[in-house]
Protein backbone atom coordinates (compact mmCIF):
# COMPACT_ATOMS: atom_id res chain seq x y z
CA UNK A 1 0.00 0.00 0.00
CA UNK A 2 1.12 3.59 -0.93
CA UNK A 3 2.37 5.16 2.10
CA UNK A 4 0.02 8.91 2.40
CA UNK A 5 1.67 11.60 4.64
CA UNK A 6 -0.55 14.50 4.80
CA UNK A 7 1.70 17.96 5.10
CA UNK A 8 -0.79 20.43 7.17
CA UNK A 9 -0.51 23.56 8.70
CA UNK A 10 -2.47 26.93 9.04
CA UNK A 11 -3.32 29.06 5.90
CA UNK A 12 -0.12 31.22 4.75
CA UNK A 13 2.05 28.94 6.75
CA UNK A 14 4.02 27.77 3.50
CA UNK A 15 2.65 24.24 2.57
CA UNK A 16 2.81 24.31 -1.05
CA UNK A 17 6.52 25.52 -0.45
CA UNK A 18 7.08 22.84 1.71
CA UNK A 19 5.97 20.37 -0.58
CA UNK A 20 8.10 22.28 -3.09
CA UNK A 21 11.02 21.28 -1.76
CA UNK A 22 10.56 18.03 -0.63
CA UNK A 23 9.47 16.45 -3.96
CA UNK A 24 12.33 17.05 -5.61
CA UNK A 25 14.17 15.85 -2.39
CA UNK A 26 12.79 12.51 -2.59
CA UNK A 27 12.75 12.30 -6.29
CA UNK A 28 16.37 12.63 -6.40
CA UNK A 29 16.77 9.86 -3.99
CA UNK A 30 14.98 7.70 -6.71
CA UNK A 31 11.75 7.82 -5.13
CA UNK A 32 8.25 8.77 -7.26
CA UNK A 33 5.77 10.95 -5.16
CA UNK A 34 2.32 11.73 -5.94
CA UNK A 35 0.44 15.37 -4.73
CA UNK A 36 -2.92 15.47 -3.79
CA UNK A 37 -4.40 19.14 -3.32
CA UNK A 38 -7.66 19.75 -2.50
CA UNK A 39 -9.73 22.47 -4.06
CA UNK A 40 -13.30 23.31 -2.15
CA UNK A 41 -14.21 25.89 -4.80
CA UNK A 42 -13.84 23.24 -7.36
CA UNK A 43 -11.66 24.00 -10.05
CA UNK A 44 -11.23 23.79 -14.08
CA UNK A 45 -8.57 21.99 -15.59
CA UNK A 46 -9.77 21.93 -19.22
CA UNK A 47 -9.74 24.96 -21.70
CA UNK A 48 -13.05 26.12 -22.87
CA UNK A 49 -13.42 25.09 -26.49
CA UNK A 50 -11.01 22.25 -26.75
CA UNK A 51 -12.58 18.67 -27.88
CA UNK A 52 -11.80 16.97 -23.99
CA UNK A 53 -13.79 20.00 -22.67
CA UNK A 54 -16.50 19.73 -25.19
CA UNK A 55 -16.65 16.03 -24.37
CA UNK A 56 -16.66 16.92 -20.76
CA UNK A 57 -19.94 19.16 -20.98
CA UNK A 58 -21.78 16.78 -23.20
CA UNK A 59 -21.91 14.69 -20.06
CA UNK A 60 -18.91 12.33 -20.18
CA UNK A 61 -18.54 10.89 -16.36
CA UNK A 62 -14.75 10.80 -17.16
CA UNK A 63 -12.53 12.30 -19.74
CA UNK A 64 -8.87 11.38 -20.43
CA UNK A 65 -6.56 13.36 -22.73
CA UNK A 66 -3.66 11.27 -23.59
CA UNK A 67 -0.45 12.26 -24.57
CA UNK A 68 2.96 10.98 -25.27
CA UNK A 69 4.22 12.54 -22.19
CA UNK A 70 1.54 12.67 -19.59
CA UNK A 71 -2.01 12.13 -19.24
CA UNK A 72 -4.59 13.51 -17.65
CA UNK A 73 -8.36 12.65 -16.34
CA UNK A 74 -11.34 14.52 -14.97
CA UNK A 75 -13.51 12.77 -13.58
CA UNK A 76 -17.33 13.11 -11.80
CA UNK A 77 -17.50 12.17 -8.03
CA UNK A 78 -20.65 12.24 -5.79
CA UNK A 79 -18.77 13.42 -2.49
CA UNK A 80 -15.62 14.40 -1.38
CA UNK A 81 -13.04 11.47 -1.20
CA UNK A 82 -10.64 10.84 1.17
CA UNK A 83 -7.25 10.28 0.72
CA UNK A 84 -7.50 6.49 1.28
CA UNK A 85 -10.19 6.58 -1.64
CA UNK A 86 -7.77 8.66 -3.83
CA UNK A 87 -5.17 6.21 -3.36
CA UNK A 88 -7.46 3.07 -4.55
CA UNK A 89 -8.83 4.90 -7.08
CA UNK A 90 -6.49 7.05 -8.64
CA UNK A 91 -2.87 6.60 -8.00
CA UNK A 92 -0.31 4.10 -9.28
CA UNK A 93 3.08 3.50 -9.70
CA UNK A 94 4.26 6.15 -7.00
CA UNK A 95 6.11 5.34 -3.57
CA UNK A 96 4.55 7.68 -1.98
CA UNK A 97 1.77 10.34 -1.50
CA UNK A 98 2.00 13.60 -0.15
CA UNK A 99 -1.09 15.53 0.47
CA UNK A 100 -1.80 19.19 1.09
CA UNK A 101 -4.03 20.06 3.41
CA UNK A 102 -6.32 16.99 4.50
CA UNK A 103 -5.98 17.78 8.07
CA UNK A 104 -9.08 16.37 9.21
CA UNK A 105 -8.25 13.08 7.35
CA UNK A 106 -6.68 10.13 9.29
CA UNK A 107 -3.43 9.78 7.29
CA UNK A 108 0.12 10.45 8.96
CA UNK A 109 0.52 14.33 9.27
CA UNK A 110 3.49 17.12 9.72
CA UNK A 111 2.59 20.23 9.98
CA UNK A 112 4.37 23.14 9.05
CA UNK A 113 4.35 26.25 11.79
CA UNK A 114 5.51 29.90 11.60
CA UNK A 115 5.84 31.53 14.83
CA UNK A 116 6.00 34.74 13.49
CA UNK A 117 1.88 33.80 11.47
CA UNK A 118 0.17 31.67 14.47
CA UNK A 119 0.12 31.28 18.08
CA UNK A 120 -1.02 27.41 18.18
CA UNK A 121 -0.81 24.32 16.65
CA UNK A 122 -3.06 23.26 14.37
CA UNK A 123 -2.57 19.43 14.94
CA UNK A 124 -2.08 17.06 17.98
CA UNK A 125 -0.29 13.71 18.55
CA UNK A 126 -4.02 12.21 18.68
CA UNK A 127 -4.65 13.60 14.79
CA UNK A 128 -1.85 11.74 14.00
CA UNK A 129 0.86 14.25 13.58
CA UNK A 130 4.33 12.79 13.18
CA UNK A 131 6.47 15.41 13.13
CA UNK A 132 7.08 19.63 12.83
CA UNK A 133 8.90 21.74 10.43
CA UNK A 134 8.96 24.88 12.29
CA UNK A 135 10.92 27.99 13.09
CA UNK A 136 10.33 27.72 17.03
CA UNK A 137 10.99 24.25 18.94
CA UNK A 138 8.22 22.20 20.72
CA UNK A 139 8.26 19.35 23.06
CA UNK A 140 5.05 17.64 22.22
CA UNK A 141 6.38 13.82 21.30
CA UNK A 142 7.40 14.54 18.00
CA UNK A 143 9.89 14.93 15.77
CA UNK A 144 10.98 18.28 14.69
CA UNK A 145 13.20 19.61 12.22
CA UNK A 146 13.61 23.53 10.93
CA UNK A 147 12.24 25.00 8.29
CA UNK A 148 14.99 24.83 5.90
CA UNK A 149 15.49 21.34 7.01
CA UNK A 150 14.33 19.46 3.79
CA UNK A 151 17.04 16.90 4.17
CA UNK A 152 15.80 16.14 7.58
CA UNK A 153 12.52 15.88 6.82
CA UNK A 154 13.06 13.59 3.46
CA UNK A 155 15.56 11.68 6.15
CA UNK A 156 12.52 10.94 8.78
CA UNK A 157 9.77 10.39 5.90
CA UNK A 158 12.51 7.73 4.00
CA UNK A 159 13.69 5.99 7.60
CA UNK A 160 9.88 5.93 8.12
CA UNK A 161 7.80 5.33 5.45
CA UNK A 162 9.63 4.37 2.33
CA UNK A 163 12.74 1.59 3.49
CA UNK A 164 10.42 -0.30 5.16
CA UNK A 165 9.93 -4.01 3.35
CA UNK A 166 7.55 -4.69 1.55
CA UNK A 167 5.45 -7.46 3.97
CA UNK A 168 3.43 -10.04 2.51
CA UNK A 169 0.60 -7.95 2.18
CA UNK A 170 -2.75 -9.73 0.05
CA UNK A 171 -5.98 -7.53 -0.34
CA UNK A 172 -9.56 -9.04 -1.21
CA UNK A 173 -12.53 -7.48 -2.62
CA UNK A 174 -15.74 -8.35 -3.08
CA UNK A 175 -18.28 -6.30 -5.53
CA UNK A 176 -15.98 -3.48 -4.31
CA UNK A 177 -16.07 -3.93 -0.74
CA UNK A 178 -12.67 -4.50 0.62
CA UNK A 179 -12.82 -7.77 2.69
CA UNK A 180 -10.94 -8.21 5.42
CA UNK A 181 -9.19 -11.14 6.34
CA UNK A 182 -7.52 -12.23 9.36
CA UNK A 183 -3.59 -13.54 8.88
CA UNK A 184 -4.44 -16.90 8.79
CA UNK A 185 -6.47 -16.37 6.29
CA UNK A 186 -4.17 -13.90 4.45
CA UNK A 187 -1.68 -16.81 4.64
CA UNK A 188 -4.00 -19.43 3.49
CA UNK A 189 -5.27 -17.37 0.47
CA UNK A 190 -1.65 -16.50 -0.65
CA UNK A 191 -0.09 -19.84 -0.35
CA UNK A 192 -2.99 -21.47 -2.36
CA UNK A 193 -3.26 -18.97 -5.19
CA UNK A 194 0.96 -19.23 -5.31
CA UNK A 195 0.33 -22.82 -5.20
CA UNK A 196 -1.69 -22.85 -7.88
CA UNK A 197 -0.54 -20.84 -10.66
CA UNK A 198 2.69 -22.10 -10.08
CA UNK A 199 2.79 -24.26 -13.08
CA UNK A 200 1.81 -21.50 -15.59
CA UNK A 201 4.44 -20.28 -18.07
CA UNK A 202 5.29 -16.67 -16.74
CA UNK A 203 3.95 -17.34 -12.98
CA UNK A 204 6.86 -19.22 -11.73
CA UNK A 205 8.79 -16.46 -9.25
CA UNK A 206 5.54 -14.17 -8.71
CA UNK A 207 6.38 -10.88 -7.26
CA UNK A 208 2.37 -9.32 -7.26
CA UNK A 209 -0.64 -11.43 -8.40
CA UNK A 210 -3.22 -9.59 -8.95
CA UNK A 211 -6.52 -11.67 -10.25
CA UNK A 212 -10.06 -10.49 -11.06
CA UNK A 213 -13.10 -12.44 -11.39
CA UNK A 214 -16.71 -11.59 -12.81
CA UNK A 215 -18.81 -14.43 -12.22
CA UNK A 216 -22.14 -15.14 -14.35
CA UNK A 217 -25.60 -13.58 -13.01
CA UNK A 218 -26.92 -16.35 -11.38
CA UNK A 219 -23.95 -18.89 -11.25
CA UNK A 220 -22.99 -18.30 -7.86
CA UNK B 1 -13.99 -5.64 -19.21
CA UNK B 2 -15.73 -1.85 -20.21
CA UNK B 3 -16.20 -2.12 -23.79
CA UNK B 4 -13.72 0.16 -26.02
CA UNK B 5 -15.64 1.72 -29.03
CA UNK B 6 -13.39 4.17 -31.31
CA UNK B 7 -14.87 7.37 -33.11
CA UNK B 8 -13.07 7.76 -36.26
CA UNK B 9 -12.43 9.55 -39.40
CA UNK B 10 -10.07 12.11 -41.59
CA UNK B 11 -10.02 15.55 -40.21
CA UNK B 12 -12.79 17.71 -39.85
CA UNK B 13 -15.13 14.83 -40.08
CA UNK B 14 -16.89 15.32 -36.86
CA UNK B 15 -15.91 13.35 -34.45
CA UNK B 16 -16.43 15.71 -31.64
CA UNK B 17 -19.89 16.30 -32.69
CA UNK B 18 -20.70 13.16 -32.78
CA UNK B 19 -19.38 12.57 -29.69
CA UNK B 20 -20.93 15.07 -28.16
CA UNK B 21 -24.14 14.15 -29.47
CA UNK B 22 -23.61 10.16 -28.41
CA UNK B 23 -22.67 10.59 -24.72
CA UNK B 24 -26.00 12.74 -23.43
CA UNK B 25 -27.99 9.92 -25.70
CA UNK B 26 -26.32 6.93 -23.87
CA UNK B 27 -26.44 8.67 -20.60
CA UNK B 28 -30.17 9.33 -21.13
CA UNK B 29 -29.83 5.55 -21.51
CA UNK B 30 -28.91 5.16 -17.65
CA UNK B 31 -25.07 4.42 -19.04
CA UNK B 32 -22.07 6.31 -17.68
CA UNK B 33 -19.70 6.88 -20.47
CA UNK B 34 -16.13 8.12 -20.35
CA UNK B 35 -14.18 9.28 -23.45
CA UNK B 36 -10.54 9.47 -23.95
CA UNK B 37 -9.03 12.00 -26.43
CA UNK B 38 -5.07 11.66 -27.55
CA UNK B 39 -3.39 14.72 -28.14
CA UNK B 40 -0.24 14.18 -29.66
CA UNK B 41 1.43 18.11 -29.23
CA UNK B 42 0.46 17.12 -25.25
CA UNK B 43 -1.58 19.75 -23.61
CA UNK B 44 -1.95 22.01 -20.40
CA UNK B 45 -4.44 20.99 -18.05
CA UNK B 46 -3.68 23.36 -15.04
CA UNK B 47 -3.34 27.19 -14.30
CA UNK B 48 0.44 28.07 -14.15
CA UNK B 49 0.79 29.77 -10.50
CA UNK B 50 -1.99 27.21 -8.79
CA UNK B 51 -0.56 25.14 -6.51
CA UNK B 52 -1.13 21.78 -8.01
CA UNK B 53 0.78 23.15 -10.72
CA UNK B 54 3.42 23.96 -8.18
CA UNK B 55 3.66 21.19 -7.16
CA UNK B 56 3.52 18.84 -10.77
CA UNK B 57 6.60 21.56 -11.89
CA UNK B 58 8.90 20.84 -8.75
CA UNK B 59 8.63 17.20 -10.29
CA UNK B 60 5.61 14.77 -8.86
CA UNK B 61 4.76 12.33 -10.90
CA UNK B 62 1.56 12.13 -10.17
CA UNK B 63 -1.00 15.48 -9.20
CA UNK B 64 -4.63 15.09 -8.12
CA UNK B 65 -6.82 17.57 -7.37
CA UNK B 66 -9.74 16.99 -5.27
CA UNK B 67 -13.10 18.51 -5.04
CA UNK B 68 -16.67 17.84 -3.72
CA UNK B 69 -17.98 17.60 -7.13
CA UNK B 70 -14.49 15.78 -9.28
CA UNK B 71 -11.59 14.75 -9.20
CA UNK B 72 -8.49 15.47 -11.65
CA UNK B 73 -5.44 13.82 -12.16
CA UNK B 74 -2.49 14.55 -14.28
CA UNK B 75 0.61 12.08 -14.45
CA UNK B 76 3.78 11.25 -16.38
CA UNK B 77 4.11 8.70 -18.75
CA UNK B 78 6.88 6.98 -20.43
CA UNK B 79 5.37 6.15 -23.71
CA UNK B 80 1.90 6.96 -25.26
CA UNK B 81 -0.78 4.17 -23.87
CA UNK B 82 -2.97 2.41 -25.92
CA UNK B 83 -6.82 2.32 -24.99
CA UNK B 84 -6.37 -0.89 -23.52
CA UNK B 85 -3.88 0.56 -20.63
CA UNK B 86 -6.13 3.86 -19.94
CA UNK B 87 -8.75 1.49 -19.55
CA UNK B 88 -6.95 -0.18 -16.84
CA UNK B 89 -4.79 2.19 -15.38
CA UNK B 90 -7.28 4.91 -15.27
CA UNK B 91 -11.17 4.15 -16.34
CA UNK B 92 -13.30 2.63 -13.87
CA UNK B 93 -17.42 2.92 -12.97
CA UNK B 94 -18.29 3.87 -16.70
CA UNK B 95 -20.32 1.53 -18.88
CA UNK B 96 -18.58 2.50 -21.95
CA UNK B 97 -15.05 3.97 -22.98
CA UNK B 98 -15.95 6.28 -26.20
CA UNK B 99 -12.04 7.33 -27.82
CA UNK B 100 -12.05 10.04 -30.38
CA UNK B 101 -9.47 8.95 -32.87
CA UNK B 102 -6.99 6.24 -32.22
CA UNK B 103 -7.19 5.03 -35.37
CA UNK B 104 -4.35 2.15 -35.12
CA UNK B 105 -5.58 0.99 -31.61
CA UNK B 106 -6.91 -2.68 -32.32
CA UNK B 107 -10.15 -1.77 -30.42
CA UNK B 108 -13.75 -1.32 -32.43
CA UNK B 109 -14.05 1.41 -34.33
CA UNK B 110 -17.22 3.72 -35.70
CA UNK B 111 -16.32 6.25 -38.49
CA UNK B 112 -17.76 9.45 -39.01
CA UNK B 113 -17.63 10.25 -43.11
CA UNK B 114 -18.75 12.98 -45.13
CA UNK B 115 -18.61 13.27 -49.08
CA UNK B 116 -17.91 16.56 -49.73
CA UNK B 117 -14.98 16.51 -47.46
CA UNK B 118 -13.03 12.92 -48.64
CA UNK B 119 -13.01 10.58 -51.04
CA UNK B 120 -12.14 7.34 -49.50
CA UNK B 121 -13.08 5.37 -46.27
CA UNK B 122 -9.98 5.58 -43.28
CA UNK B 123 -10.41 2.00 -41.91
CA UNK B 124 -11.72 -0.89 -43.23
CA UNK B 125 -13.70 -4.08 -41.71
CA UNK B 126 -10.15 -5.28 -41.14
CA UNK B 127 -9.43 -2.30 -39.05
CA UNK B 128 -11.77 -3.71 -36.74
CA UNK B 129 -14.03 -1.21 -38.20
CA UNK B 130 -18.22 -2.08 -37.07
CA UNK B 131 -20.11 0.99 -38.52
CA UNK B 132 -20.14 3.79 -40.43
CA UNK B 133 -21.81 7.28 -39.98
CA UNK B 134 -22.08 9.59 -43.51
CA UNK B 135 -23.93 11.18 -45.46
CA UNK B 136 -23.26 8.10 -48.25
CA UNK B 137 -24.24 4.78 -48.44
CA UNK B 138 -21.06 2.38 -48.26
CA UNK B 139 -21.37 -1.23 -49.12
CA UNK B 140 -18.38 -2.47 -46.68
CA UNK B 141 -20.04 -5.53 -44.63
CA UNK B 142 -20.88 -3.31 -41.58
CA UNK B 143 -24.01 -1.31 -40.31
CA UNK B 144 -24.37 2.03 -41.94
CA UNK B 145 -26.60 5.35 -40.03
CA UNK B 146 -27.15 8.62 -41.15
CA UNK B 147 -25.32 11.77 -39.84
CA UNK B 148 -28.02 12.87 -37.90
CA UNK B 149 -29.08 9.35 -36.71
CA UNK B 150 -28.07 9.33 -33.16
CA UNK B 151 -30.19 7.19 -31.46
CA UNK B 152 -29.97 4.62 -34.83
CA UNK B 153 -26.02 4.69 -33.35
CA UNK B 154 -27.01 4.81 -30.00
CA UNK B 155 -28.91 1.79 -30.70
CA UNK B 156 -26.58 -0.56 -32.40
CA UNK B 157 -23.61 0.37 -29.25
CA UNK B 158 -26.28 -0.46 -26.74
CA UNK B 159 -27.44 -3.90 -28.77
CA UNK B 160 -24.06 -5.22 -29.15
CA UNK B 161 -21.70 -3.87 -26.18
CA UNK B 162 -23.79 -2.65 -23.57
CA UNK B 163 -26.33 -5.27 -22.93
CA UNK B 164 -24.11 -8.14 -23.50
CA UNK B 165 -24.28 -10.26 -20.30
CA UNK B 166 -21.35 -10.00 -18.51
CA UNK B 167 -19.93 -13.46 -19.21
CA UNK B 168 -17.74 -15.05 -16.55
CA UNK B 169 -14.61 -13.51 -16.46
CA UNK B 170 -11.09 -13.94 -15.23
CA UNK B 171 -8.21 -11.81 -15.47
CA UNK B 172 -4.82 -12.85 -14.06
CA UNK B 173 -1.46 -9.93 -13.62
CA UNK B 174 1.80 -11.03 -12.81
CA UNK B 175 4.00 -8.53 -11.48
CA UNK B 176 2.35 -6.36 -14.01
CA UNK B 177 1.89 -8.38 -16.93
CA UNK B 178 -0.88 -9.66 -17.95
CA UNK B 179 -0.96 -13.80 -17.99
CA UNK B 180 -3.21 -15.38 -20.49
CA UNK B 181 -5.06 -18.78 -19.32
CA UNK B 182 -6.89 -21.38 -21.27
CA UNK B 183 -10.82 -21.80 -20.79
CA UNK B 184 -9.86 -24.74 -18.46
CA UNK B 185 -7.29 -22.59 -15.97
CA UNK B 186 -9.92 -19.90 -16.24
CA UNK B 187 -12.36 -21.77 -14.69
CA UNK B 188 -10.18 -23.69 -12.38
CA UNK B 189 -8.61 -20.51 -11.36
CA UNK B 190 -12.15 -19.06 -10.24
CA UNK B 191 -13.84 -22.10 -8.94
CA UNK B 192 -10.77 -22.46 -6.64
CA UNK B 193 -10.63 -19.23 -5.18
CA UNK B 194 -14.67 -19.06 -5.06
CA UNK B 195 -14.72 -22.12 -3.27
CA UNK B 196 -11.71 -21.02 -0.96
CA UNK B 197 -13.57 -17.54 0.08
CA UNK B 198 -17.51 -18.80 0.85
CA UNK B 199 -16.77 -19.68 3.94
CA UNK B 200 -15.67 -15.57 4.42
CA UNK B 201 -18.11 -13.37 6.14
CA UNK B 202 -19.48 -11.13 3.27
CA UNK B 203 -17.94 -13.94 0.39
CA UNK B 204 -21.02 -15.79 0.17
CA UNK B 205 -22.31 -14.82 -3.11
CA UNK B 206 -19.79 -12.67 -4.86
CA UNK B 207 -20.15 -11.01 -8.38
CA UNK B 208 -16.83 -9.61 -8.57
CA UNK B 209 -13.83 -10.79 -6.90
CA UNK B 210 -10.10 -8.90 -6.69
CA UNK B 211 -7.28 -10.05 -5.01
CA UNK B 212 -4.14 -8.61 -4.79
CA UNK B 213 -0.79 -9.92 -3.35
CA UNK B 214 2.56 -8.73 -2.21
CA UNK B 215 5.12 -11.38 -1.89
CA UNK B 216 8.17 -11.43 0.43
CA UNK B 217 11.21 -10.52 -1.65
CA UNK B 218 13.27 -13.88 -0.95
CA UNK B 219 10.25 -15.95 0.00
CA UNK B 220 9.64 -17.49 -3.72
Amino acid sequence: MIPIISIVGKSDSGKTTLIEKLVPELTRRGYRVATVKHDVHGFEVDREGKDSWRHKQAGAHTVVISSPKKVALIRDEEKDLTLEEIREKLIQDVDLILSEGYKKDVQPKIEIFRKEKHKKLLCTKEDNLIAIVSDKKFRVGVSCFFLDDIRGVADFIEKKYLQAKREGEASLKVDGKRIPMTPFVKSFVTSTIKGMLTPLKGCEHPERIEIEIHIEEGKN
